[in-house]
């Protein structure tokens, strides 16, 4: 059923889910599901509201503009669209294919819903799994010299594919301050570890040295700082002391198979809200 | 926080939220949590609203009689309670502890927000353990021959104490239909099962012989078709070839505790809905 | 590391764990996994031995027949084989693709070290996918006064092809009894419950409608008695009141992928032994 | 059944477990479990075998002596004793009493073989819930100034009481240095995080700041170096945006009664092997 979302977050006041919940009654939308949560700390507000479409008096566009005044008057950071136009998502990859295949194949089922204009690579390996799939592919080499030069470049491909989101799909490049700065919110990162347990290199030789008994994957933001951006979605699976880390390595791939393609799938649906460095998921 | 709880069923229809927030902020309530579901197959509308009762221009009392004119149009069921007004849960247990022994801790530590007017079983075993808690402790027999009118002598005290819940911590008894029916909504079982799987007698025995590699506790409302009432939530651990009916046991009670204890729990709490034989579950 | 695998099972006496050991120590044989487990209740040795193929004097086929008196004595099942040769599996499917795709992925990753001769279905559908990666594809429709020839043709594909698993990833039809029986315990298939619950079709229409919290999938034998073979994974998630069946789908075709891999996994690798209606599973 | 149990860790070499084997069975020995692990990067042998104490022709000190030989020539550290004398556990604890009463409940309803001299706490809070049981309880307080002399005289006590084993069930005082090596490998504790992550003070209102999905506990041995010692077993649970850093220490506490029971479990039944910073875990 094609959906209009509203996204919302704004100081905390009586009355609040009222008057937004007046406002589309007004329009005569039919709302499908609401999600509501108010942080007690921050008296702070997030919603979610989730119209029927065809019940609505307005289409998207005369609706936003409809809400621009009481918006305003609410001090509120906002989206509103249309779940029938899809979010369009660049995947960036580097050697390994376990996300980008498990992505790829959520997306040909129809399971994700989104467009996926390109996928973006430092190397060539994977091009083939991705045209056989009818999917544009392109390759951007970074070196430590041409890095600023690769990622304006990159920063270029995206814009001129209308990308709404990047994924960086085991992507084994740093990406550069000032681009997470132009793409903040706008870029999902799986890490692999149960953050903030081994961030940065190597977590799977770190988690056998330390001989923990649970390894995991975690689904953030990206944020210049890095592996400490909002998290998404974390998954963990339980390890033996048999394991070595290469049993890490294959049991690892499917927890970030899991919460990678959750996470996309959240933030593709208008689930996640972003409150400094903490997240709101109303999942589903 | 002292919290006054609206929870509300009805037919969907369109502004419904909108008239529920419309009615609170009109009393001054401050929503601290909303939960809504609109169940998309039945058309049926489930809510529970959260509001600071200190921001009330009314008591509990007067709301409720403010509310009913819009509960009538609507067709509702609702309660609407204060928080502070903690719910009387009568434990009916037999012989086995472990989870009585939970419940009583939780209540103890201030973890599980109830009064205990008393602990009724049919049987004296654990009677020490109930009383060193300065707790009531009952004990009632039943025999085939004696079963209606034990249940009936039950019966008088479970309202004599004005329990608003009775809770079956593995309390052996089949209950009878018409007792099931009294106390329709409010008798819990925890059943030593992920159900529906071995309903009935013996269920560790039967998942042995089946060779299940998963196991479970269920926390259900308890009907006249045992074992058959809607769900509030289940626990299940992993088990291995090597787990004797013995060893199911011991893992299974860990189970048992944990879901019994968050079935508790979310309906003192007002949190949970029955529709049908499906329950709606606010969780926490 | 070339490993050689035995995997026993006989009648527990004191000594056997000795006798073996010695037996492989004679032959210089490294031991680099040992896995054992006695059934205390029908008193029943099980036992998996990997050996460190590079220190035994002999190959796997002279340790064969070295082996046979010492088997004998024991009255032992038992095989023993080189991890080198690869066991041979063909995928059975109907429509569906999400536990092919998974299987595939974790094939050409070298995850899952099998051979595949083919891939057979009742439909067309899927000879694409199957087909871009080099594998053969063949399809035997099914129709109920065609099923008898139709098992007959598959039977002498599979011979010819020298399957030696044959994996059913959701393969839509019932097998015949005959066919079980020929294949006993050389059949893998996947179930979209968590066994027992909800055997037979549609079992995530009848969680829905049962109301449960916990959904799965089951990997167990195929047998002619249907779902009732024994069983070697299982795999649960967690659902809500809000998930509609299309939701259940969604996410149980994660467990499913997860319980079949891993249920394929142990039985290629030698890790199961099948005793009456349990599976021991030595799991790495 | 009575056990006799032997626990040995030695440099890998071909034979190794055909000898301890034979030496098993030459004193009559019946095996009921065997757990066997070679690590293959460090080239260790580790290994637990159960066997049934009365098919022995010795009794456990003879045992050990005739074992002695071997032992010595295999380099081996080893532990050979009878279950049914069991392990003598000195629970420590400060205010709280979660784990402390989960303890103590497994520990009268029989689940945990284990013998409990005393309770010692660094306060008066808790001596009813442990003198109601028919336990000893003492007072310990511990400031800057008299922590050294506190501990030697807690030195004293547990000496005295014959301990082999320290439970910390958060008990909140830093263990000196000087007592972490005395008793070496013999102090578990609870930390409530799922380590490395939050090893220090206040873990759960980091982990509400850093905005994780899933909070947990972790049981390890004692070390100095704080928070760092082996891992024995951890466990963990979802968390969501709505709950509240108090949410998160409520639902935490059952993590970390789960996983401080299962870690004590482990030990007194010889299951666990120390290596260096890992810790092998023949789980049951």
């Amino acid at each position: 059923m094609p959906l209009t979302l509203l996204r919302i977050s704004c100081p905390d006041r009586v009355g609040l889910l009222a008057r937004l919940t007046n406002f589309i009654a007004y329009h005569g939308g039919n709302l499908l599901e609401v999600n509501q949560y108010t942080d007690p700390i921050n008296k702070w507000f997030f919603a979610r509201l989730a119209i029927d479409t065809k019940s609505l008096a307005l289409d998207a566009a005369a609706l936003r503009k409809a809400f621009e005044p009481l918006a305003a008057d609410l001090q509120a950071r906002w989206t509103l669209r249309e779940s029938q136009q899809k979010m369009r998502i660049v995947i960036l990859v580097s050697k390994m294919d376990h996300c980008l295949a498990d992505l790829l194949w959520r997306w040909r089922s129809g399971e994700l819903p989104v467009e996926i204009p390109l996928v973006l690579s430092n190397h060539e390996d994977l091009r083939p799994l991705v045209e056989r799939e009818g999917l544009r592919f392109e390759a951007v080499a970074v070196t430590p010299e041409t890095k600023t030069a690769a990622f304006e470049r990159m920063d270029a491909i995206f814009s001129e594919a209308r990308a709404d989101l990047l994924v960086l799909a085991r992507y084994m490049q740093v990406l550069p301050a000032e681009f997470c700065k132009a793409w903040q919110g706008r870029v999902i990162n799986i890490h692999h570890s149960f953050l903030p347990s081994f961030a940065g290199a190597n977590p799977y030789k770190r988690a056998y040295a330390r001989g923990v008994k649970l390894i995991g994957a975690t689904c953030h933001y990206a944020t210049a700082d890095l592996d400490a951006g909002p998290i998404i979605d974390q998954e963990v699976v339980r390890v033996e002391h048999y394991h070595t880390p290469d049993d890490l390595l294959r049991l690892g791939r499917d927890c970030e198979r899991l919460a990678l393609a959750r996470g996309v799938r959240y933030h593709v649906e208008d689930r996640v809200l972003i409150h400094g460095n903490r997240s709101i998921v109303f999942r589903d």
